[in-house]
């Protein structure tokens, strides 16, 4: 069973992914843990809500099942592709789970009937204004949406859940190929470009990847109306063959790069690929926060400068996280460069793993590096804790497609191995050049560095494993002695044929982290973090009466592992708490004195916060100057 | 002649504004020099793009001289209304100038001609949705422009250049009145409060005051539609009674702060005067720009929480150091403390000096503390350089009608003398308690700190000096010999009856300043001064090939005082240049070594920057940390 991103034999791949099924998250590990709260948790919050909120309605209003005026954003309908999404993996690994499949069968048939006869299928122009059909392009998200419904046909053709859903997004899509296949158009916010390649990919029609690159292709010339937000916001200010920098709107950019690797591979276009890494470069080296997170500006939604990372107003939208994991997955699969899925675990680990609440039923829309004292959260925007839906409420459905084909993500094979990206247990059944290989993954990753791994297989197979881009790479050890670690990651030759268990240890000691200097905003600060893990200061943490921002740090004090209740690795230190010398906001003369009072200082994972009380936080925190 | 703000006999005032004809700036002097500028090139400027930009042509819609769709923001009538205070103003200190007449006149016909028969006055909705009138107040900004008409009638009146305008403004006034009188309804954009109370002083009339009192009451009991923004974007979501912070979209936010100052005196509301306070102090001590510009948020254009004070994402509306400036002048009247004067000068010599280019006809909207090397300037909302008017061209006329008052705001008198609160070269010929008073100024204030007066009178008045609060109390020098410098003044008796010199020792070294350690976003910078000005680092200052983010400044080196052409007094110090040691991000281990190549550093006066060349500029810059 083919997960997401599933390249067809002739596309251009150092790398290509297993079955979704071929690999299987154990419980009790960290990603199976997430993995099954999502699918009990956040997936049927997701679909509660898209009753209560109103998508469902609005759909209904098509059909004429429902009155009313129509609710929610006028894209609401690709939360309700989202989750049929993410319905459809959780069904192909669960298929007997009887209350997802009555969502995602009658929700199949619901938009089955709500489909015009032409195959088009939006129930905000349909309701509210069906004579401005393909008429506003640049806001609309029609084919946004179309795109999102295409992702759910593709899951439910790979998963095999769901015929008359796929047929639904085929009628869809052909209609796009007709409409667009020879006009000079396209739809303000990408993501029909990496559907429409990934249609082709379950059904071979050529045309679906023939109008993905064009859409790319058409992307940069000013063809939007700008008026409002300008071309720049919906990256139309310049081709992305031409383009040097992220710009505008983090999850349009995002969702445009990985539609354009996935036309790169399929077209074997080098060029686009190397626009590609081009972006990756400017967006990983100067513009992506500490947690994976991106987007520095509230306003626009947008990428800022480069090294503007301001981690209070960090924007850092969940879907953009996302959207840099499926990026980089792509990026991973088209390159084989293990920087790839060092991204990606930095944001699985971090930003993304933050954004939901213990319970699954909470989410952070934006993800904020510092909760300042005295913040005031009451927008949506820049809340203090994790809420049950948003206005615009793109990031829980998102979370949970993604979480339903996690397991898709953590390896990959090529025609002489099989590689390890992201380390979890679990166990994998797959084969390698058509030969069945098995591998039980058992390790407490990411609160341990330690991972074995039994391979069996009668084939002569690589194993790969990655060396974390935060692991010393020559203090990395292979069964006890010192591992041949180069270019991020060890490659291991063994007879597998009764089975070798191969154990890694990836040093994982607490560590201090410093921003590049250019990162004005948090200069003078340091970061603690150990293995993939970022960690974070908590002001339920702190003695009574202290101000979180009068912490300062000392950076070559001892780091200390410790544990609290439900934190299986917090870090403790030294600092000291130095209240400011008066209420001059900008003093004349020379720097107050750093010294404080002395106080042991506990930080937590950086995903863990906002759990156990609400209050300030923050990652960076200020080393004291003496 | 009254300026703007003239309390009534009966207000609370601890001091009393000049007649604005009371007080001539000399040409040569820096205010005087600013003035005529604003007078000669900005404010001709603004008059020629009401026209271009189509302003003019929106009440001629109404009138049926001109067709076409309205052009501009639906609040483009205040523009209008704006650029005619300025003239009013202008042609009050300067009656013979014909042009500038001519427009007055013309316009002022025009209102009158677009002016519905109830009084009702607002091109947009007249034009544009005409059934909706006082339908969509949280965002039309119906009473907004409404305010700015009646401050243009307010000076129309006090500088008796137009009888016209008033009794359009009375019309409106009293449609407001009779419409707004006893529904709780209001304006989502303060403004209209100020200028009732000022209408109230120039008639007499006081339902125009208690109107403004209804006004200020209403606020904050959430009766606006705050769907979009919020109700705090529009100061609704609690009386400012009770606020606590100053909050939500800064203009909004000052604007309603300087009619609730109006409000305070005029009724003697001791609880809402000290409301203002309490704001105040919020505002001033954890929420303004080492500049004196005002929010922090490109996202709704407003403050952010305590101490969040990004430099290269400051937005710092012009528009808002304007109301600021405004709010600080009326509680300078209501409490005497000259903190309220500190702020002014702050503001007026830095980000409100630094809005206009040395032309007057190029203005920034917003005022960034650092434009970032890789800056993309492409949107209005944070140009590269001053532009010559924007989309919304709030600012441009808000400055001239500013400028055209200036002198009103520099002097002040109460019953036993004279109170100078801004230094610049001019005259003074004006009465104190019934007996005439002359004050001769000369200095180049700020870019000397001696000020030579010499008053005369028969009257036995104080004259008294403010004592800026970046000056040392203790280095001041009256006529040669240590003042007696306490609560921000010096206060001096002499026998004015011959003619008296008084010479002012305001010490002007360069200094050091540094942020409050809760600033976390210039942590590790110092920014240097000199006098009222702030300073800057330019690009076009540095060496070629080194990359204005790379400076490292030793605050301990000695400040030189030196010049550059158009530049009076530049500050030259020891830095170095320290690239950054590696591309990393995040880097693991200890701090690089501060160390670099050694460069002398010339900074300019922040308001100066961008001026010889665009590029990169900061105000804070990071101090060596070897």
């Amino acid at each position: 069973m083919p997960g997401p991103v599933w390249p067809t034999s002739a596309a251009t791949a150092a790398l290509r992914p297993l079955p979704l099924d071929d690999v299987t998250f154990a419980p009790g590990g960290f990603l199976g843990h997430w993995q099954r709260r999502s699918a009990t948790r956040s997936l049927p919050h997701c679909i509660g809500r898209l009753g209560t909120a109103g998508n469902l309605d609005n759909l209904r209003r098509v059909t004429g099942e429902a009155d009313g005026d129509y609710q929610n954003m006028w894209f609401a309908d690709s939360d309700v592709h989202k989750t049929l999404e993410a319905a459809a993996w959780q069904l192909g690994r669960t298929p007997d789970a009887a209350k997802l499949r009555a969502f995602f069968d009658t929700t199949a048939a619901l938009l089955t009937k709500a489909q015009g006869e032409d195959g088009y299928l939006n129930s905000y122009v349909t309701v509210v204004k069906p004579d401005q059909r393909w008429r506003d392009l640049h806001w609309s998200h029609e084919l946004y949406c179309a795109g999102h419904l295409i992702q759910a046909a593709v899951a439910a053709a790979r998963s095999g859940v769901g015929a008359e859903l796929v047929a639904v997004a085929r009628r869809f899509a052909d209609l796009i190929v007709e409409r667009f296949g020879t006009v000079d158009d396209l739809d303000g916010h990408p993501e029909i470009e990496t559907a429409l390649v990934e249609l082709y990919r379950v059904t071979g029609h050529r045309p679906y990847l023939d109008q993905a690159k064009r859409f790319v292709d058409l992307r940069g010339h000013g063809l939007l109306n700008g008026e409002h937000f300008g071309s720049m916001y919906l990256q139309d200010h310049v081709p992305v063959r031409r383009a040097e920098t992220v710009a505008g709107h983090v999850v349009r950019q995002l969702y445009l790069l990985a539609g354009v690797v996935d036309v790169a591979v399929e077209t074997h276009d080098d060029e686009l690929l190397t626009a590609a890494r081009r972006l990756w470069t400017d967006a990983y080296g100067a513009k992506t926060y500490l947690t994976g997170a991106q987007g520095s500006r509230h306003r626009d939604e947008a990428f800022g400068d480069p090294y503007e990372l301001p981690p209070d107003r960090a924007y850092g939208e969940t879907c953009a996280a996302i959207a840099g994991f499926h990026w980089n997955w792509r990026m991973l699969l088209a390159t084989g460069e293990t920087k790839h899925a060092d991204e990606m675990e930095r944001a699985l680990y971090n930003v993304i793993a933050g954004s939901t609440s213990p319970d699954g039923t909470h989410f952070f829309y934006s993800n904020t590096l510092h909760l300042r004292t005295g913040h005031d959260g009451s927008h949506e925007d820049a809340p203090s804790q994790r809420l049950p839906w948003y206005t615009c409420s793109c990031c829980p459905p998102n979370l949970a497609r993604l979480l339903a084909s996690l397991s898709s993500y953590a390896l990959t094979t090529d025609h002489s191995g099989l590689q390890v990206h992201l380390y979890t247990a679990g166990e994998v059944n797959t084969t390698v050049d058509g030969s069945p290989v098995h591998v039980a993954m058992r390790t407490d990753y990411p609160w341990n560095g330690r991972v074995e791994l039994t391979v069996t297989t009668d084939a002569p197979i690589t194993l790969t494993l990655r060396i974390p881009g935060w692991c010393p790479p020559d203090e990395v050890q292979v069964d006890g002695t010192p591992a041949d670690a180069a270019d991020g990651h060890v490659r291991l030759r063994r007879d597998w044929s009764t089975g070798a268990t191969v154990t890694l240890e990836l040093p994982m000691p607490a560590r201090v982290v410093r921003p590049h200097p250019r990162v004005d905003a948090v200069r003078g600060c340091v970061a603690l973090a150990r293995g993939p893990l970022v960690y974070c200061l908590e002001q339920t943490d702190l003695p009574p009466g202290v101000t979180l921002e009068d912490v300062r740090i000392d950076p070559s004090a001892p780091l200390t592992v410790s544990r609290l209740p439900d934190i299986p690795a917090t870090l403790t230190t030294s600092a000291n708490v130095h209240a400011p010398p008066s209420d001059a906001l900008y003093p004349t003369g020379p720097a107050a004195d750093g010294r404080g009072e002395p106080i042991t200082l506990t930080t937590v994972p950086y995903f863990l916060w906002g759990n156990r009380a609400p209050g300030p936080m923050r990652v960076w925190i200020p080393v004291a100057t003496t």
